[in-house]
C-alpha cells in the first residue's frame, strides 16, 4: 500500500497534489479517485460534458449524497434513541438533514471555495452550500463506499452537530443553561476569546468559559456564538457527569 | 470461521435451527443474530417490551429498512442510468420503492408466515407485506451491515424487479411486444406451463415460451402471468442481443 501510494503521488500533477491534500484535510482520510470530488464541485453553468455528451456537474451527486446522508443518520438515530418510535425517528432525521442545516454544514467546510463555474458566486443563492455538501457525500460514496461515508458523516455531522436533547427542543441553548446556573449559584462566569482568525478564508474562533476564574471548558467553531455554545455544552455535560457520579 | 459456525449450530435450539435455515433461504446468506429477524416479525399487538420497558416490534425497523432501501436503490440507479438527471433518478426511485411494489416484494417472500401477533392475519391489511419487507431489510442492516443489505436488495429487488425501460413506461408489457413481433413475422408462439405448485403455501409457476415449436425462454414466478412476462422479457432481450451482434 505504501509503495502504491508513492507511485500514485509521483504521477499526480502539482495541481492535483494540492487538491488531494485539501480534500484529505476535509475528509479526514485519503481520497482515491479525485475526479469524483472534482465533479462534486462542477456547477452546471460550466457546461461540461463527458465523451457521450452527458452533462458533468454535481446535481446527480446531490441525489446520491442525500440518500447516503439519510441512511447514515437513520442508523445513528435508531441506535442512539432506543425509545424513539418511527414517527420520532422520522421527525428527528428531517431536523438533522434540513435544508438550513445542510447549508450550515457546507458553509462551515467552505466547500464553495472549490466550485468550478461560469457564473459568479453571488448568483448561487444560499442553497448552494447544502447542495455542495450533499454532492460531496455522494462523491465519497463513489470513491470509498458506504463505510467511509459513515465515517465522514459521523465526524462532520453527527459528533459536532447532532445533539439530541437540543433537536428535541428540550434544550434551546446550553449557554443560557450555564448562565442560569451561575446566577442561581452566585458564581462569576466569563466567555473569553483566545483564538480569532475571523479575517481568514475559513473563519475560526476559540472560546473558553471561566467560572469563578477557573477554565471549565474550551471550544473552537466558525463563529464566536457557536464556540460559546459549544463550550457551554461541554461544561454542561461535564457538570452532569459529576452530578451523576455523586 | 468453520469452527465458530459449528459451535454456533450446536448451541442453537431446534426451533432456532429451523428459523435459522428458513432465514438463510430467504437471505441467500447466513444470519448471525437471529433476534434481529425475530423482532422484524413481531407485530405491535404482541405487546412485548424489553428490560427497560421499550416496546419490541418491527415498527422502528421499518424506518431503518426504508432508509437502507432508499440508498441502495439510489446508488443502483445512479450507476445504471448515467444519462438520468436528479429529477429522473428521484422519480424512478419512488416507483421502485412504492407502497404497492414493497407489498408485492413482502408477499412474494411470504414474510407474513413468520409474524408473531395477537390479532389474526385478516386484520393486518395489505400494507403489512411492505412493512415486513422494510423491517426485514432493517434487520439485515443491524445483523450484517450495509454490504449485506446491498447484496439482499440486489438479489431480491433489483435483479428480479428493477426493469428500467418498463419503469420508464417505455415498455408496458414484454409479452405484448413478443406477440406483436410473432404476428408481424408470421411465427407461431405458445406459452406453456411446465411447473405449477399453485396450491402450496408459496405459489410458484414455471412457464416456457415456444416460437415455431422451439423453446426460446423459460421463467419461474409467483403467478402464471408474471412468469409469462418474465419469459417474454428474456426472449426479448435475447433477440435484442442477436440483433446487436449482427
Amino acid at each position: 500500500m505504501g509503495i502504491i501510494k508513492k507511485i500514485f503521488n509521483k504521477s499526480r500533477s502539482p495541481e492535483d497534489g494540492i487538491f488531494f491534500e485539501e480534500m484529505r484535510k476535509i475528509l479526514g482520510f485519503n481520497p482515491v479517485e479525485l475526479s469524483h470530488y472534482r465533479k462534486g464541485f462542477t456547477h452546471r453553468s460550466s457546461n461540461k460534458t463527458d465523451e457521450n455528451g452527458n452533462p458533468i456537474n454535481y446535481e446527480r451527486l446531490e441525489f446520491l449524497g442525500d440518500a447516503m446522508l439519510g441512511s447514515v443518520i437513520a442508523a445513528h438515530l435508531f441506535k442512539e434513541v432506543p425509545t424513539g418510535d418511527e414517527g420520532y425517528l422520522t421527525k428527528m432525521r428531517s431536523k438533522i438533514v434540513s435544508r438550513e442545516h445542510l447549508n450550515e454544514l457546507g458553509r462551515d467546510l467552505n466547500l464553495i471555495k472549490w466550485v468550478e463555474s461560469k457564473v459568479s458566486a453571488q448568483h448561487f443563492g444560499e442553497n448552494i452550500h447544502g447542495n455542495l455538501f450533499e454532492a460531496f457525500v455522494g462523491a465519497i460514496y463513489l470513491d470509498r463506499g458506504f463505510t467511509y461515508c459513515e465515517k465522514f458523516i459521523n465526524k462532520k455531522v453527527i459528533v459536532p452537530y447532532v445533539d439530541i436533547p437540543k433537536l428535541e427542543g428540550k434544550v434551546i441553548s446550553y449557554k443560557s443553561l450555564v448562565i442560569e446556573w451561575c446566577q442561581k449559584e452566585k458564581k462569576q462566569f466569563h466567555y473569553d476569546v483566545f483564538e480569532d482568525n475571523g479575517n481568514e478564508d475559513v473563519k475560526h474562533f476559540g472560546v473558553r468559559l471561566k467560572i469563578d476564574g477557573k477554565i471549565v471548558a474550551k471550544a473552537r467553531a466558525t463563529s464566536k456564538k457557536k464556540a460559546e455554545e459549544k463550550a457551554s455544552q461541554r461544561a454542561y455535560f461535564a457538570f452532569q457527569e459529576k452530578i451523576n457520579k455523586k
